[in-house]
């Protein structure tokens, strides 16, 4: 009864769960809609329903897909030989606005961790191993973030992908310690791909 | 073909029109979002759709409401003698979150502007002062922001609604100069509604 409708407050309540908006800015956002009802609002609505209906995850490579598989793993110019492992569909979505990779992608959905209990096999790994055959790689690009897990992770992929003899890779140059694929710039990515490293040996 | 499919952009694009999300921070919900398709996607757009097709303006008030007027104007135990008028729907509910005012509302929905051509019918003056006879209304807060825009207008409403003879007060105490209702504390709110003053003489 008090100030905005039950229904309305579920609403805020809802949006308040997006990364980014707290109680407050939530409570903006449901206003600013409520204004646009009918050009913005009812449109995001349909948007979202049809994105929630219409998305899963590509059974090849992890990455959204609008059907079994993605547009990616789809598109026979990007059978280039190439694989390169992104932590998450955001590093993906990076890599791709940099442009500089043709290839194809292996999408983790984390690292590895004894405390959450993520093992390779949550990560896909295994899988990875497989393509690698099944698809004539002949290298992989291990493209994690610059933290301990995503270093760690890194090496665990390497070291499990020795016995198929791919050449395996690191993003070099650009990446600062510490720092995030989807916060760099666009440049920096492809700087960092360029020099990429061998993580062998 | 590049990243994300085309109803993903489509997505992201609407979500960047929220106010505090920008383009990165919108693709960041979207894939938020998207992760919980079945928890959380689904049930905001079902929200939304809900409210944009059962909200609508108060008639008498306007705030936001579910039917021709709001929860606040049909409860009788608001009928106190006294409206408050405010700017914003916002306003209004930083009013009621402070919960020291139990009267009705009158939202103006902006400030007077002449280069916007924003006039007193814009902002549904005339209407307030014919509540004031209607509903035997005996004080008149009028809460709008401390800038010269809410001051302004705040002192038009003062001058159209003196020939009532209806007591008409602002907040006073405690709204810091060029602050919005909306950014305080309800504390703060609500020493400025006990501290108000009057705006005539
Ligand atoms: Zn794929
Ligand atoms: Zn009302």
């Amino acid at each position: 009864m008090s100030d905005p409708g039950s229904r309305i407050e579920d609403l805020v309540a809802l949006m308040a769960r997006l990364p980014g908006l707290g109680p407050r800015s939530a409570r903006r956002a449901v206003l600013h809609l409520i204004r646009r009802r009918g050009t913005l609002m009812a449109p995001l609505a349909q948007a979202l329903a049809e994105v929630a209906a219409h998305t899963r995850d590509c059974s090849i490579c992890g990455n959204i897909a609008e059907a079994d598989t993605c547009d990616l793993c789809r598109n026979p110019a990007r059978a280039t030989g190439e694989i390169c492992v992104v932590e998450d569909v955001s590093d993906l979505w990076a890599m791709e606005r940099g442009g500089a990779f043709r290839g194809r992608y292996h999408v983790l959905g984390g690292t590895l961790s004894a405390l959450d209990a993520v093992g390779p096999d949550e990560l896909g790994i295994p899988r990875l191993v497989a393509r690698v055959a099944d698809e004539g790689i002949r290298e992989v690009i291990v493209a994690l973030n610059a933290t301990v897990e995503g270093q760690t992770t890194a090496h665990y992929i390497a070291e499990a992908l020795a016995p198929t003899g791919v050449t395996v890779t690191g993003l070099a140059q650009g990446v600062p310690i510490g720092g995030e694929l989807d916060y760099l710039d666009d440049g920096t990515i492809q700087a960092a791909l360029r020099a990429r490293r061998s993580l062998q040996g």
